[in-house]
């Protein structure tokens, strides 16, 4: 097995998810037939908030790990985040037994910090910044040899991410007419983009971003990378800028981009919660938000959404 | 089909599971690593926080509705409740296209009364006492010939209630060495014991129950029914005294209740939301909490637990 450097082929995301089963859970799928009286669509809701780590990170973290050569893994893995990502590296780090280096801002949350440390992993701590980050990042690799897994601008990594999307279309039951996920740093919308192009060219692709933080949207229409003014949010997974691998792919793969507002992120949020008795964060609320505010889109469709994770601090809550 | 009249046997519930099949979820068991890595047991969650209506007390209310001759169940369905039950006897009312009749007192909270009669059900108020209760169903039973379903104090409820213990025996994947339900009126502890009785005999049945509620402990040891002084607990749905048929089971086919602490209720609910990422009601974290509480009865053990329903307002939250 070795790393991918090229856009992933069909065979490359089918090899990917053999290969990344067993460190993986096979989440269900599920439906709520109050949600789909209330949209008039048929909705196939992917459950990665019980993957490990809680989010569908740990699969491109594990794609990534496992396609290192024994000698390169040895060395360990490296990455910066406060969120999902470090943890999911440190988990993968922990399951095939090599160092994991996360980088965090000195900021981060306690709770964060635990977390990434519970799975074994050492944090060393930066300014707030993205150039410290980055600095402080280049010295651990230089230091350790670790491999540095960047949360979405790496082909292993959008492999990975594919997988949930060929999970959803194998458990779904019948042929889906649109599958949706949410856009942040476009990871997963670029894994679930080719795999609905190899996979179920039928169907169309649809993303959904914070009306706050929609360089998605803009860098979609405008074709070239754009960036947030403010990170003012809930959906606090999704305030990152597309890469130029990501954002390639998403131009080239997804159909459309729909934005949403706060207020119907929480109000979507809280059907799921309610109606479906699971645990999901505000980011991966932002799919269903749009097929309540869009409903002529997607009333009579079948339509398989990515509810992305669900590590949520639940004594802060927006209810 | 005709109803229930005496303690169920193995063929009774075994029926009334067939029976019942077309209008409950055959709900999933799960289970969770990083729990059973807290407790040292091998833990087996049915989660009836998934079932119709959000709580098992569908099983019951089916169970009894479906053992009516087609004459009686026309003239539809009543009962006293504001809370699971309310929903369970209106949603086997709307499925079986019947009246239902339900008895609410009139401070009941505003999301129970439309919760209920989103079911399609008619809800008649009453003063705020049990006799006034029972006056008004009383009334409302010889008004309209409807058939009172008793929350726990019937066998073909208590019937019903068994099942998800069947189920839980089915789906766990090996044999299981203890049983545990929380304990309120006693109708899902005696139905859970009697299945461990027919289909398990070699499992220990431990129920689990708020100290602030203590009556089915102090009616256990003492040999007769017992009431609570307060009903000061969060567990809502536990604080009523048990009836004489449920009594009766438990106290020939319980081995044991435990009781706990309101802050272990708070903790053991907080860790299921927070590892498990579903969201379950205080009364269904009674069990864990006992697990918590007495880890030497538990360590090594498989055991299968009731989570019994999801329906919280997550605008109040103890967290």
């Amino acid at each position: 097995m070795t790393s991918l450097h090229a856009v992933p082929t069909a065979a490359d995301i089918t090899v990917s998810h053999a290969l990344i089963a067993p460190l993986i859970h096979r989440t269900p799928v599920l439906t709520c037939r109050a949600i789909n009286a209330m949209t008039g669509a048929d909705l196939y809701f992917k459950c990665e908030n019980f993957q490990k780590i809680g989010a569908f990170k740990m699969r491109g973290a594990a794609n990534a790990a496992l396609r290192l050569s024994p000698a390169e893994r040895a060395r360990g893995l490296a990455t910066h985040s406060s969120g999902n990502h470090a943890q999911a590296v440190a988990r993968a780090a922990q399951e095939l037994g090599v160092p994991a280096y996360i980088v965090m801002p000195e900021n981060a949350p306690q709770v964060k910090v635990a977390g990434t440390r519970s799975y074994g992993a050492e944090v060393i701590f930066c300014a707030s910044t993205p150039e410290a980050r980055t600095a402080k990042l280049a010295e651990v690799v230089a230091a350790t040899g670790a491999y540095f897994i960047h949360p979405f601008d790496d082909y292993n990594v959008i492999a990975g991410q594919a997988t949930a999307a060929k999970e959803l279309l194998e458990d779904a039951g019948s042929e889906l007419d649109i599958l949706m996920a949410p856009v942040g740093g476009g990871g997963l919308l670029s894994g679930t983009a080719l795999t609905a192009h190899y996979f179920a060219p039928q169907a169309l692709v649809i993303a959904s971003e914070p009306h706050a933080v929609d360089d998605a949207y803009r860098s979609f229409h405008s074709g070239k990378i754009e960036h947030n003014a403010s990170t003012d949010t809930i959906a606090d997974g999704l305030r990152t800028p597309l890469s130029q691998k990501t954002f390639d792919l998403i131009r080239q793969h997804v159909d459309e981009i729909i934005r949403v507002e706060e207020t119907e992120i929480i109000h979507a949020m809280r059907q799921v919660w309610e109606r479906m008795k699971i645990i999901i964060e505000p980011s991966c609320a932002v799919p269903l938000a749009a097929v309540f505010a869009q409903p002529d889109t997607f009333r009579g469709k079948r339509v398989g959404i990515i509810l992305t994770g669900g590590n949520v601090d639940i004594s802060q809550l927006p209810f």
